[in-house]
């Protein structure tokens, strides 16, 4: 399979939200790093070293769950030579009439390659619980 | 007060973690870089944007809670340009004769500014529930 090439951080990003939208583990995997050093941190607090416990956590993830639209809000960029990391929220919606959790923080780190941006890094924060107090220690 | 400059990322690490044992609240906002882009993501998911927001919520927290021995296992550098990331473990034990909770995955991202290394991202991840399911969604 041809790999796209993304001409920036952002191009990365659309690709790997748009492939978390549509369920395409494929599409999601070409947006990843081929290299051995790619991670992901799940709202659940797991660390997957390595792509292929991403493409196997997250191909499972998408056989199951139900496809969300994903909006994203641009808290932070931080970019310095061939690393660029966005600070966003994530706010996803299961079905149109699905009420909508309370977001997400996240953030992507993106590469400069040989073959384009790709993303090295994805750490999601669990959903904030409404009224909990900011700062309390997890329960 | 004269701030300590760190010449390298490794140097701003060790200091922020001596800051959190001893639950000093000067020496942490030392590490933290003085720009407005600093942010830190809890555990409990909430987004902390800039330093009066961090500070005060850690302040907050290290007047309350018990201080931890902490012990950070390595699992990722990255670097390029000014940025310098690293992912960790942290397991936290709070007293001699106390469990440890479940390690927990953080990143720290560190720049090097004119008074060198200083921390400007860091988010940690709620602790593994024992026997969760990787990727599965967060109840």
């Amino acid at each position: 399979m041809s790999e796209p090439a993304f001409d920036s951080p952002q191009d990365a990003e659309d690709a790997f939200y748009e492939a978390f939208e549509a369920h395409d583990i494929q599409a999601l995997m070409a947006v990843w790093d081929d290299a051995d050093d790619v991670a992901a941190v799940l709202p659940s607090g797991h660390l997957l070293a390595g792509r292929e416990a991403i493409a196997k956590t997250w191909g499972e993830m998408f056989e199951g769950a139900q496809r969300p639209d994903i909006t994203v809000h641009h808290r932070q960029w931080l970019e310095s030579g061939d690393l660029a990391l966005h600070l966003v929220e994530e706010a996803l919606r299961f079905g149109p009439g699905a009420q909508s959790p309370p977001p997400m923080a996240a953030l992507n780190v993106y590469r400069r390659t040989a073959t384009g941006w790709r993303l090295v890094l994805h750490q999601a924060a669990p959903p904030v619980p409404p009224g909990l107090v900011p700062g309390a220690p997890p329960a």
